[in-house]
């Protein structure tokens, strides 16, 4: 049957990669279309996004690449960037990634595509993971509690400022000191968030610090200028006049160091990249958090506790509900949601494979180097400014010092010109001997250096002060001291991932957080050296392939919303939020309106818009919602009325977080301009509008977009994000600056909300990638399938639940509300016993409770295909018939699938078996899932207990003791 | 508590790698020598190695290096590769390898360290893939049974020949005809392989083969000048004569060209390279072979078949008995033992990732571009000499021809010189429409082409004749039609792994196969372009770092075992033999010996043996054993002495297949040597030598190593595997050569033995990895350490079972011999039996039977620590236990936990449990288990049933239909 001759055009397949991220195939589409009664997707956008905000003609963006094309497009990007050894310090350090973490976390979908651990009993591979973080932080630090990590050591700063504001005797004070060695991005960062909280933070020398008046301090330890000091005067102090003590550290270090817990400190923040997590450009990496237990339920971020499931065994979840939805709103005390869960574990593992002994070794050799590097430049007659150190040296080098810098450029190294007469080197695991001997030549110029460094090694100073030497033990527990060959580590990674539920397995059917597919082709770039290993404060010149990447980014997030600029530095969406905030302040003070301060937001919304506008520190004012879930556009009215003259603006969600594209939005934005606010959309529902709308067109005037939600940068078990944020033209001059990069903000530009002035710079190639794969038409087409995907899924599952909202028209968004509480009513079976019983049938459980309470969101996405979609449905819908079960009292309520559930496959296989239904049913409850069965690791977790007895360490000793007996 | 300042020498952990590498710590190690009731590891090796084979001193190898030195300087070495767009063809083409396959199977341990699949339960996702593969194959090439891959298309072609000598019914003739279109390369592998077994190779046009007395013909499809030519008369002819028909060809080109099954071959062979996977410079690859069912029993390498388990579902296993261990030594038809298993599923995910659509498309891109080439090159006034073509073109160039290739390699292109006055092109799917214009330009010299590629789109030549169409079907099944998405590949890919046992569960005890970690820096540098995309026949000049890296890797091998040559040609060990056995056989002929033609082969020897030196043309002589597993030195004696003038030599493994080092090794090798033998060494063992004896040394004439068993090449399920031959300086003038690398071999060089001058070169990046890292130190260190561990196991597990062989001084090697035939005894239970139930305890079985029917083979190696040794002791040992409860009759015979092993998931969830064992017995038979449990997702397989019902085929689609239902 010979076939009509294809066109070369046809037979290209530039847009092969379109229908490899898109899940339903086109005989699927018309499928759903029909079961939609449908005739066509345009038909469907017609009537599920209303017309007045529906743009017109296509994106104005590139046409679509062939995955090949964009990987050897970016590979050419990535080679402008100019690979030389910065040993510039501030905190971000070469580091070297053990191959099998690379290879088995960073680059296994098993690790990067799963989600937040919201299900604990599908995540106790991550948990376990997050546990050893904490107690590896604790332990480094010598305090009692940790977090399971904060975006960036700035914000962490940040976060311990306002900790201990909250936690302070000194209430009256609003000043905060910080040390002058405190690496100078922290404090810009922290003067940013002080500023609308109306703290003062000062900078001065510590020994100072005594004798004002201030409800807290933050000391750098070392310092950024490489001093080794001992602070506990200073805390002895602050202490007697009722303030409290940060210290920001550094966690290599603190394997040589007296940990700031043993002398005093009350939070202990720092970066942990330097184990073994690539600097990226300036991230992502996991900060740290460490305090006092006194202080867990003021802990910003997520804490990782262990509680007991069911049947007593031990569990993992986190504790005190550090949930993005139980965000206390407004009452918050922080809009931290994400953490960096990757990095996080990244870094512990690190920890493991090194253990207690190895990271000593690395310590000892930086700090021998430096030492030697030290002697050494005092031979060649070079003075250095501090006399103790770990790490990092100060060289006096009066008018030499930009030529030196120049002359160790050439020579391949980045050094830190700190002002015109002064140089910082920071040295790091992977500076090598001869690297001494060139750094030396460098300084030396034209002259001999006549040295060696290994002959250096016996006469090389010593730059810890006695009484700061460490002599407590650390990392202690078994876990870091197990896994010290490839084959066990490998092994202990396996079996972690294997406990958890990530997007390889099963669809994650989550609401308001887009798990669409991470593609290999969009991560393989971040692993490439030259993405991954370039220091955040390199010269620019060494950056153009990242100038370039950031700048196309930037252009294409524009064109894509409509928006004049984009700024690329907030690290996650609720950064972006406070981001937008600020901006929007700083545009009313700019006009001599600094006292527009309300910020109108619906009751509906995330719960970081109120905790964003809190800090930024604004006066929120809710809104309510009418019975259709819409914003109620008479309170609207009113409110805005009410607070015109001091109306900042509005944060909305839109398609709404009810998954509804609101019809009267132009209208809503339009009185928000009509009494002088502006309007901050919140972008957490994006992927339902690329190629569909504009938020620029319909009235937006800022707004986050979530990279790690529409623009498929993997949420990493719960980070890394990315939350750019894009505005009109009237707000773009207040986009952030930074005090190292003056092409970042103007000069109306407020103050820089992450560290670095491009945030998680190493991330972004994953959104580059997916933008230029798809191109406009495919991204056109996502959005497209996504909303089909979701009236679908909404039309199969209304056989079963009602669908709480439904815009006008009867059709939903990208996503939608399903209401479990039917079974409540019926049969006592609550939502969390769905949630827990779809584990059963091998699925993820939907975003919970949010935001109506016992109801489910989900959001199917676009790249999940029919197939699957109708897997998870039959699931739902038999979850349903099993409820029938226990209404009718076949099953009892205190027994039966439902409330039993997950099953565990010690249970199923357990000698004896009490309840009323049988193992299969149990086990199998969908004939499909026999051949790939999943079984949690843990029976339902209890909450109740763990928050009542709150463990966020690894377990001790014994407790390995008792488990081999 | 201050400790001793050390030195900077030994905190620079130079020799980290090392202790990442071994698995015991120096406690462990201690632990187990006390156990041993040995002083130190020098008493064990004093004790368990004899002084007459013990090396004195080092070895002469650089130093230890860290992952991070070795990885930067293997990066530099790669980059000395000139990577240029290679259109040579020769059966070598540029893929696409899909991101998703690169990082989901090539880059994961869960594919690529696991064993070849002789334990079907715990194999069944890499079986599937396997089966795939054959349906793929046999698809495209329109036969009934195609095997699960070979090595290369020369060594496929070879094959095919002598399964056609077996079958053939004109059993009178000696010869055997090649078209003069079939490759080069493939042609002088099969001379190779013809002169030993009296075939004669003649080369010749198609057209004259019907005129000629032979037993069988190869004809290639497309050939390599790039015709599409019907054979179907030649194929009649050769019918009508009695003879069969082999046929060479190419799996893309299959999908658009009627098939050769359909026009009557008997054989087809070829390279499934161009389905996504990278060229290597040369391998590994997946050659295939198909042929009719009839053959099936002559088949060489292994065919998958779908058979039952005990439950009556469908299992896969190896069919046929296609194990090494049956291989029917000197009766055998082949030596083949090793398959690209790898390979075979990268090409077949390949095919399920595209679909027939898919490769449709390509193909038909490919064949359109080749048609607006030729057009385009006839309207520049060039001469085709093929007027039929897929994707190949020779273009008459006369004198120009040499110009031509030299502007098209400033252009960035290699093409093939295939004499003074031709050039060919051949494209494929990664060629745009750009690069034919550039090609153009190229020929065009300095004459303006006045042509774009998409104009002459219309008026392109089609260059597959009407008749030879393809019409039939292909890749109907389901698996090929199911994965097209990202997201669906990538659940593929994670279902099939989950299914399996690889290193990165649990420890494998094979012996004689060393399973020892794949470190993730040894396998990092084989996915870099500069050494993946390399095509085999680049001009020298760009593959200098290919020459660098291998000339290093032969100088480590040569170092370390003393010989003064090493070849790296052969790709499998099977083909190292019978390289080193060539080679012997040349040399004897060279000295006027040509009639030394017996080998002598004690009955101890991996069957491989022999049936590699029947290849070789050799007669084979069996020498007994002694009762204590050594050698019988009065038969060798005897025999050598019988054999005097006839004696070829001897091939011994050694330490010996049982595991023990025998003392009169010398003795042997000077016995042959007196007779005028030399002494071919089997290293497959060769890990429990490096360091403390050199084969060379103790009298080794020609040796190969196996790069997959001692230097971390990874089994990856079944293949590749790497052979390279070592030869003491008078037998290294035979080493193999290649027609197309006057560098490989000399004047006196034996003819080639694999398509590609150096092999598998696209994985020696791996052993060069390992060596360096370890140096002459840590290889020392790892013998030492895996006959540690071997000893300690054997003296464990003589708790509960008698070890078989020990050496004089009751120590193994670096593997015992297990005897299980006391539970055969006692109570009935098989070795199988208490393999499948290791099976229930996590473990992948030993070698079984092996080389001691009803005994287990175990080679813990140096990589799995005490921990992992006891935790597989104790399964031993408990299975042991129950073995005696099944004595006792506490168990009947018929119904206990070792005859029903392994135990499914289903069945120990199933509602009813008819056994008199406990649910908790069957499913945990070790507490420690419980956290991470393995069952297989088939029940014990019945072999017998799928040998009677022979299918190699994927499932029919109303298989799937009757599982929906």
């Amino acid at each position: 049957m010979p076939k009509k001759r294809r066109p070369l055009s046809e037979l290209e397949q530039t847009a092969d990669f379109i229908s490899r991220h898109i899940g339903p195939d086109e005989s699927q589409k018309r499928q759903m279309l029909r079961a939609l009664n449908l005739p066509s997707m345009d038909a469907l956008i017609q009537r599920a996004v209303p017309d007045s905000v529906r743009s017109r003609g296509g994106l104005p963006l590139a046409s679509t690449h062939t995955e090949k094309d964009a990987l050897d497009y970016i590979r050419k990007i990535s080679s402008e960037n100019d690979l030389k050894k910065s040993l510039i310090g501030l905190g971000y350090h070469n580091t070297v990634t053990p191959a099998v973490l690379r290879r088995r976390v960073l680059e296994n979908p098993g690790w990067y595509t799963a989600y937040t651990p919201y299900q604990p009993e599908i995540a106790q591979g991550r948990l376990e993971g997050l546990v050893n973080f904490q107690q590896m932080i604790m332990d480094l630090t010598g305090m009692e509690l940790a977090n399971a990590s904060l975006l960036d050591e700035g914000t962490a700063a940040a976060e311990a400022m306002t900790l201990i504001r909250r936690q302070t005797k000194k209430k009256q004070s609003q000043r905060f000191l910080v040390a002058d060695d405190v690496h100078p991005q922290t404090i810009a960062v922290m003067r940013t968030r002080a500023r609308p909280l109306g703290i003062t933070v000062e900078v001065d020398e510590p020994r100072n610090f005594g004798d004002k008046d201030a409800f807290g301090v933050l000391v750098q330890y070392p310092g950024t200028y490489g001093d080794v000091e001992d602070h506990s005067e200073v805390v002895k102090k602050i202490h007697d006049n009722g303030g409290l003590v940060a210290v920001a550290s550094d966690p290599l270090a603190l394997t040589l160091l007296t940990p700031p817990g043993e002398w005093g400190a009350d939070v202990v923040v720092g970066n942990s990249q330097r184990f073994g997590v690539p600097m990226g450009y300036g991230g992502p990496h996991a900060a740290f958090f460490a305090t006092h237990e006194k202080y867990k339920r003021s802990v910003p971020g997520r804490i990782i506790g262990v509680s007991v499931d069911v049947n007593g065994n031990p569990a993992m979840r986190m504790a005190l509900q550090t949930r993005e939805q139980h965000i206390r709103r407004e009452k918050a005390t922080s809009n931290i949601c994400t953490a960096q869960t990757l990095l996080a574990n990244m870094a512990a593992f690190y920890a493991c494979w090194h253990g207690p002994e190895g990271l000593t070794t690395i310590a000892t050799r930086v700090h021998r180097l430096t030492g030697i590097l030290a002697t050494g430049l005092e031979q060649l007659g070079f003075e250095l400014a501090n006399h103790t150190f770990f790490d990092t040296l100060t060289i006096n080098a009066g008018d030499e010092a930009e030529a030196i810098l120049y002359r160790a450029r050439d020579r391949g190294f980045n050094l830190r010109l700190i002002d015109s007469e002064r140089i910082g080197v920071a040295l790091d695991e992977t500076v090598e001997r001869y690297e001494i001997e060139e750094l030396w030549r460098a300084f030396a110029g034209r002259n001999e250096i006549g040295m060696r460094a290994a002959e250096m090694d016996a006469v090389a100073s010593d730059g810890i002060p006695n009484r700061l030497k460490r002599t407590s033990a650390f990392l202690t527990h078994e876990v870091f001291n197990s896994y010290h060959t490839e084959t066990e580590m490998l092994r202990y990674l396996h079996r972690l991932a294997r406990r958890d539920i990530a997007l390889d397995r099963s669809m994650i059917p989550l609401g308001s957080c887009t798990m669409k597919l991470n593609a290999a082709s969009e991560m393989e770039p971040i692993s490439w050296p030259r993405f991954a290993s370039l220091h955040p404060f390199v010269p620019r010149e060494q950056a153009r392939g990242y100038m370039r990447m950031i700048r196309e980014l930037e252009t294409m997030l524009a064109r894509l919303t409509g928006f004049h600029s984009v700024t690329m530095q907030p690290n996650s969406g609720a950064q972006g939020e406070y981001t937008g905030l600020l901006m929007i302040r700083a545009y009313h003070e700019s006009r001599g309106e600094a006292h527009r301060d309300v910020v109108l937001i619906p009751t509906s919304a995330h719960g970081t818009n109120p905790a964003s506008a809190k800090m930024a520190g604004c006066e929120v004012q809710l809104v309510d919602c009418a019975e259709n879930g819409d914003v109620d556009l008479d309170d609207l009215k009113a409110k805005a009325e009410k607070h015109s003259s001091r109306l900042a603006g509005l944060m909305i969600t839109y398609p709404s977080t009810h998954g509804v594209f609101e019809q009267a939005i132009s209208e809503i934005c339009e009185l928000i301009h009509s009494h002088g606010g502006q309007v901050y959309m919140d972008g957490a529902n994006l992927n339902a509008l690329l190629g569909v709308a504009y938020p620029a067109e319909f009235g937006a005037d800022v707004c986050h977009f979530n990279l790690h939600k529409t623009f498929c940068i993997p949420h990493g078990g719960g980070g890394p994000g990315v939350g750019p944020v894009g505005a009109a033209k009237h707000l773009a001059p207040y986009m952030p600056g930074h005090p190292f990069e003056p092409s970042v903000g103007g000069e109306d530009a407020i103050g820089p909300v992450t560290a670095t002035p491009w945030g998680s710079a190493g991330i972004l190639p994953i959104s580059w990638m997916y933008i230029t794969l798809m191109g406009a038409e495919g991204l056109q087409q996502a959005t497209e399938t996504a909303i089909l995907n979701a009236n679908y899924l909404a039309k199969r599952l209304s056989e079963g639940y009602p669908i709480l909202y439904t815009g006008d028209t009867g059709f939903v968004a990208h996503e939608c509300i399903v209401d479990t509480r039917v079974l409540q009513d019926e049969a006592g079976i609550t939502a969390d016993d769905v949630a827990k019983r779809l584990i059963d049938y091998g699925f993820h459980a939907p975003t919970m409770s949010w935001p109506v309470p016992g109801t489910f969101m989900i959001e199917p996405t676009e790249s999940e295909n029919k197939a699957e979609i109708d897997r998870f449905c039959d699931a739902m819908l038999r979850i349903r018939e099993e409820a029938r079960k226990v209404a009718s009292g076949e099953w009892p309520r205190d027994d039966n699938p439902l409330v039993n559930a997950p099953h565990t496959e010690a249970g199923v296989t357990a000698d004896t078996w009490p309840h009323p239904y049988s193992r299969r049913v149990a086990a199998y409850p969908d004939p499909s899932l026999k051949a790939d069965n999943y079984f949690p690791p843990v029976a339902r977790v209890d909450n109740a207990y763990g928050d009542k007895h709150l463990v966020c360490s690894c377990p001790p000793v014994e407790a390995y003791r008792d488990a081999a007996e």
